[in-house]
């Protein structure tokens, strides 16, 4: 893959720097400030012992995620969601999004009649909010699913992999990995890709809007894509051997 | 590819029948009723001579979209989203989409300041719905932007290429083309993909809850939309020739 | 009566073209397409097997109606209430006056504890939507009640009587019948007559905005209410035979 | 016509007792507590210098209404509408109505670019509440219009009439006047009338839920409206000239 | 304290004339209309014999508070919380502050599991309308408690000590009390401030936009406020005796 | 003052430790991490160009505040208020108080036709949020003001005072500063205090829900109060000298 001109310096098929810290609030039973560069989002999970009506009695549980920035996370400050009186079609999408991608990695069954919300704020945002939001949610779950195991509330654990999501897409003309907010802006291609730590593909959401990708651009975005969740699922697993 | 056994009888790679009827209602620019076999939507074009507070002024239109099901196109009836007071999470997705789609196609600033509103209603719901509405939803705004050529209010045409969608997915382990209501909700991996005529993908928005998909599975996806969405471009030309 | 002037070149006294197509989706218990000239609306009739709180227990059921207009119905676009996040005051009044008007028509003690909703959403619109909507809903709620009385749900036919509706006006001077837009528009004292095929009244809604209207007039508009309900009557059982 | 057994001992033609009370708050430049028996509206008549977007330009004021009832206006607590979010199908109906009704006695160039409102908040409800409204609006009207006219802001009086109106149902199977609550709720058949002081009809709403009404009936209702807002367009003189 | 030029001609430790009439409408288990000068506000007090959610199965009642002011209760016509939509903060802060008060001289498990409402509309503003609801609402409840009383569905009164409030602040640099709206809008210190007839504080809600004010300043109107409820309590004592 | 057993092993007058932390996110003018204690709060200043409708053309400006909760800061998550699509009364009388209180420090003529908006978002809860939220806006605010004094937008520094807020209440009987969230879970008696640094009282929120509290009482949190604001104000000076 030749040079390109990233506005970080980074090479194509670099991700930004990945810090994933836990326990970073104390009342939630998995807190994480995820950072992928200067974008940082906590992701909170919490365990609620009940299920949504239409699961009453069937013996299963429920993963599901909420998504918000905080106003002044972006560079001019943005109207509070609260305020509004409603979230905007971008922020259903997202949290719709996080929500289907952690049940992915869950056996509802083994989790039993319980909701874990997964909660991601983002405190700053430099592009890339939603991968890492679903990256740090994942280390959430497993701190969370974690407390019940210790608590003897499961028999076996209904984390059945890992989940993480990257971001890809094409600047000026080369196909690059983890935009930041400057490639994200002025480039109108772009993909974001959650993968399970088995190399499956969960979501593929790629835009193409004004610019249509080819085949083979695809490709080379996939490929990127399965690089960097491959690293990003490296330092999930040393977070959490940490 | 080998044979399935779809609850259509259809081949994996055979479309459902297709038919676009133009001028299905009298007062809009462009008014069509797309079926997907049972899936029926009329997708209407409407020029409003405005353009969002944001584009005051840059010499450039709008393209945008809004969706609705009546409430009993479904097999259960289905509350009213205006009676309700807000659209769900699903459809503010796929209007968005809808909407990003169908500016994939046109020269803005050719347009002028003006704003076409494609509003694609369910009539009838078998699966594919979203799909259904893009495909309809060209050729309300192709003869609602010949009624803007015939006005002479355009020095050229902004359409720049046809827009077509179509669903594909892994149905019994086997990847199949245009889900209806059946395959869908019984298959947990598929793939919504909308392309224009040049073979370019606009849109890829591939959701695997609860079963990932692999690499080569994703190729035959992609190689069975490249083949549906090539045939639905032909069936807009022939209904645009008629 | 003397003839006057109508756009249409109707007589004063006759009624627009009205079609009654059944089964027109597949979906509903009952699904009817009605057409009073340009005019066109489709009305479903949902059957639930609930009641609403207020009735639990009682041993009786409900009829309940919702109204809508697809955004492109009318001549320019309207805002699409669900995006907007509420129901104007026009489209309750109407969706609570098609709800008293079928309600008159049903013994709820036969129906037993059941819910009908009739949807009523308008694909085209021209004058008399709310006169249509009702026609038609009477007609998809006998195809529903007649799907309960074969599954053997009932013990007796809880439908007492035909209903059916139409405006009348005072058009240039002169009463006329079934105004359509270019006459409703134009004149401002109308009527909108309810009727059950015993000519008893059951709703009578007369607005006169800007000119009061005098007993002698009520009285020629009351008098073509009860002919054109006649022939609409006559058209509901034709189409039931059908 | 025949005696019957009100619960209250009136005559079937016999309004209850009419109160019009003007200056009853000190801001508002019309302020009027009306009364029919026990039911008391206050309806207050505001002048604001403007007029609605669409009338901007034309030369011409508007009309406008609001109603609501106080909580506790009631038998049982009602849900305060300000904290449910919004206002119900009946109260937009019932503002709808006095608007339209109040519109008809005024010409509306001669009021010139501003705007009326009259809110009308039920303090206490004993049937009627619609009605009362719209004969005290009509008072508070006329002080309103009389304070432009003393600050010399009006050539002409824009008042063209005088608009009351009452209540007349079926109870018991006899025609009665200005029915009561204990009246109305067992009564399933009612009619609002509004006229104006020349005998012209405004607004006839007549509902039959459950029992249609006949064309006799029909003829003593409207026979008793008549009779009954001949009464309350003397009683609005009187307050007028009080 | 020396004299002030309050536009009233009011000593500064005088209150407005204080009005509290009982029964002013006939629905409510207490229903009283207050006036603090030339603000009236009508308190009506109604019991529900159901408590919220949260209290289910303690044994105990629940007092609550909800605040409203008509539309052209003001010098301008007030857009109505009903039709917008949604309560403003000022409502809500007002109303939750109401109900506290008043739970401060309720014994809840007294009461029993039942709910006491107390709505307070102001028909009329010119300063201190909270005060005088949360002042009204006392003799309202107190009506209303001993309807229960009557009625023998109490052990013992739950009623503990007599609430009242009113307002103080720094008028032209002197402390004053009772402030109407002449000197509310030209003031920028001001308190509210509850108390029962045992001398004790309730609430302090102390506000110096623009202004601090000094530790001695604070003494003085706390002072004054301890005169004015001693005023008020009597006042009410006298209603309740008439 | 006699000794306590507060839960925190604090003396009756001693803060929590306090960390204000500037510089937290770098989008915003302002941005501070304060803490008290475990209570964590992110307050940003951002800056507008712009003033609210009702100041255009005054050649002033306007600060105000919004205060949220993320929904996992406390010990059980607590819905999100974007998703239930209102703010409660809480949050508003939060972000009201917050508002007054900064708008107390600046002079707003200085400050010119711009809109300081602070944002005060809880990522921690343990009692005590809108204190630390007054207090770690004043320092988001100043380095907001210090922000556009180099890019030289003022010819005067608009900031005339340091503004720190603190609460105070009585546990167990006795005066204490600074409550958490175990004392003020089980104290019925608290009050906010909001002081400038000239000892000016700006804000005192004080409320008894259940036990009223006497007027010596009173003066002794008074004295709590104004020392703890005077340690906090030099808490800001020390961050702002860093």
């Amino acid at each position: 893959m030749s040079e390109t001109h990233r506005p970080s310096g980074r090479q194509p098929d670099q991700l930004r720097q990945v810090e994933i810290q836990r326990h970073y609030t104390k009342h939630a039973e998995g807190s994480v400030l995820v950072a992928f560069g200067d974008t940082r989002v906590l992701c909170t999970a919490s365990i609620e012992e009940r299920v949504p009506a239409w699961l009453r009695g069937k013996g299963e549980g429920w993963i599901t995620a909420e998504y918000g920035m905080l106003p002044r996370s972006t560079g001019s400050r943005m109207a509070r969601e609260a305020a509004r009186g409603k979230q905007s079609g971008r922020t259903q999408e997202i949290q719709r999004l996080i929500g289907r991608s952690l049940r992915a990695c869950v056996n509802r069954q083994a989790l039993g009649e319980r909701v874990v919300t997964l909660d991601c704020d983002v405190l700053q945002a430099d592009g890339g909010t939603r991968t890492a939001a679903i990256t740090g949610a994942y280390v959430a779950l497993v701190d969370a699913v974690n407390v019940l195991m210790k608590r003897e509330k499961l028999k076996r654990n209904p984390i059945v992999g890992a989940v993480a999501a990257v971001s890809v897409g094409i600047y000026q003309g080369s196909p690059v990995l983890d935009l930041d907010y400057a490639e994200d802006s002025s480039c109108d291609t772009d993909m974001n890709v959650v993968m399970n730590d088995g190399g499956g593909f969960i979501e593929v959401q790629g835009t193409a809007e004004g610019h249509a990708f080819r085949r083979d651009e695809m490709d080379a975005l996939l490929g990127l894509a399965e690089k960097g969740v491959g690293e990003l699922v490296a330092a999930q697993r040393a977070a959490l051997a940490g």
